[in-house]
């Protein structure tokens, strides 16, 4: 498999940053008391609740679309959901049968319009194509798309502005668009920054990928970071991290766990998703100055009751 | 009880700030999807997990203190100690003979000492200062005390700076440290804020005491916000509070949950304490732009296991 040259590049990235600057929010990087030598890119705070609103603003922007549809239970839905409520364009997301009621619930009360089709994840994203060709909305998939890959790359700009003197940044990687993205905008930069793409240990899919020299499909990973699952590398991300990645590191769920608990104890609320990119820089080591992407904090969880340790510190 | 005309003032603010700066965080004004009209003051990503390192920085800067002692069960001492450890300051944390094992080991994971004396709060912060006495070192309070409070009142400057067109500022109300210092911030304003002080519904002391025109002390409140118990008006805050602070409000526990449950759908992991001025802006209702000061995200609990409706969205 190889990639027109028509691919997106590190100016679609700054494009995009110019064209979703309005719309997205520019989220900090966030230091912990208890990780010296790491920041997070604080994605969990960014409208929608994940980087996928950058993906997902920029096409919906740059295609000036009235209507959108998009096959997801997930992230990227939200981010179609909460945008399409604050530009006033029309988001069907399409869901699997099996999803659950809640999930539809909140893309309906987020002014979707949801449509739950039997079968799986391949039969969403069939439905989903067939409605765009009947409808006309815009199909906006989550990573495999320029456009898409492009805004996801926002996160590396503001990153490598905010903390030019890194060493490595820890990325996870599903179906790619982030990583691929983070590879674009680190094209611009004087000194070379050292990307570490992270994946569930149960589901390696772009290091076997990289491995083949292509793209190789595995069964859905049994992992606790379930944005990370189903996922296979994409055509337009596969190339880009193929040729710019550095490393790509597997870690366990027990580690991804740990990861979320150290955060939820520095304040932040990630999912178990957002915590792979830390827990993945925790196992790599001391290896200079580095930045973990926290990828999104839609736990739609309530936090634990007020009682005994939790409210153990007062002021 | 009137004050002397020696206490804090705006000066001594700024002059906190550009004391601190280079030791405390500065730390992001927050928005949320949920709340178009508020911005959140991230405290609870402060080094030390709560403002109280600002009060804390200042006092043992200005003081160029080699060894310091606080009575505290909280925040102050976590604080401190934090503080401490990178300053290559002796601390010194006192505490009541019934606090909690797990609250003594953490201080001393952060390298403090501590001191567990029989009694309650008042034979604790006695002891505090006996040992203050005894041993030389500073003795630095958990609000009631000049540079405590100029250190506390760098939050408002940052928040005036940062967002100068706001309307309202909720401010999460105690001993009154953070209320008064951000009482003095707002004197550099050339637009005035209202400053809207929130204590539990069931401990309002500032409301009682400002109605009284003296400090009136009130048994301990039972809130789910510990960071607000056992606190009186202290003789620095309280009469700058008196001059400047435009409303008093008391919340629920109820609206504190409800309040800390938004927070953590928004990936802030927050203390009920430092849900508290969310709590007070949400009932306060519409009112112009407003900020919320999220107070501290000492929690020390682990998060929701990952399972069921929290790893409902995904990616």
């Amino acid at each position: 498999m190889t990639r027109p040259d028509s691919g997106p590049g590190a100016t679609d990235v700054l494009a995009a940053a110019a064209r979703i600057g309005g719309v997205v929010r520019r989220t900090p990087l966030l230091a912990v008391d208890a990780l010296p030598a790491i920041l997070l890119k604080a994605e969990h705070l960014q409208l929608g609740g994940s980087f996928k609103t950058r993906g997902a603003a920029n096409a919906m922007l740059a295609g000036n679309a009235r209507a959108v549809v998009a096959g997801s239970s997930g992230n990227h839905g939200i981010a179609l959901a909460t945008l399409g409520r604050q530009l006033g364009v029309e988001v069907t997301v399409v869901m699997a049968g099996g999803a659950s009621a809640a999930k539809a619930a909140t893309l309906r009360s987020l002014g979707a319009r949801v449509l739950q089709v039997p079968g799986g994840v391949v039969e969403r994203d069939r439905y989903a194509c067939e409605h765009a060709a009947r409808t006309g909305a815009a199909l906006i998939p989550s990573s495999d798309h320029d456009l898409v890959v492009a805004g996801q790359g926002t996160v590396g700009l503001e990153v490598f502005t905010d903390a030019p003197e890194i060493d490595l940044i820890f990325v996870p990687t599903g179906g790619g668009g982030l990583l691929a993205g983070i590879c674009l905008a680190a094209t611009c930069l004087a000194t070379p920054v050292r990307i570490v793409g992270v994946e569930p240990a149960h589901g390696r899919r772009y290091a076997r990928s990289l491995a083949a020299a292509r793209p190789v499909e595995l069964p859905p990973p049994d992992t606790i970071a379930d944005g990370l699952r189903g996922q296979r590398p994409g055509v337009v991300p596969f190339p880009i991290i193929r040729q710019r990645v550095d490393e790509l590191i597997g870690v366990t769920d027990e580690s991804i766990t740990s990861a979320m608990n150290l955060l939820h104890g520095a304040g932040i609320a990630a999912e178990p998703t957002g915590s792979v990119a830390l827990a993945g820089a925790l196992q790599f080591g001391a290896a200079g100055r580095a930045v973990a992407v926290v990828s999104g904090g839609n736990t739609l969880a309530a936090p634990p009751a007020p009682h005994g340790a939790m409210s153990a510190f007062a002021h």
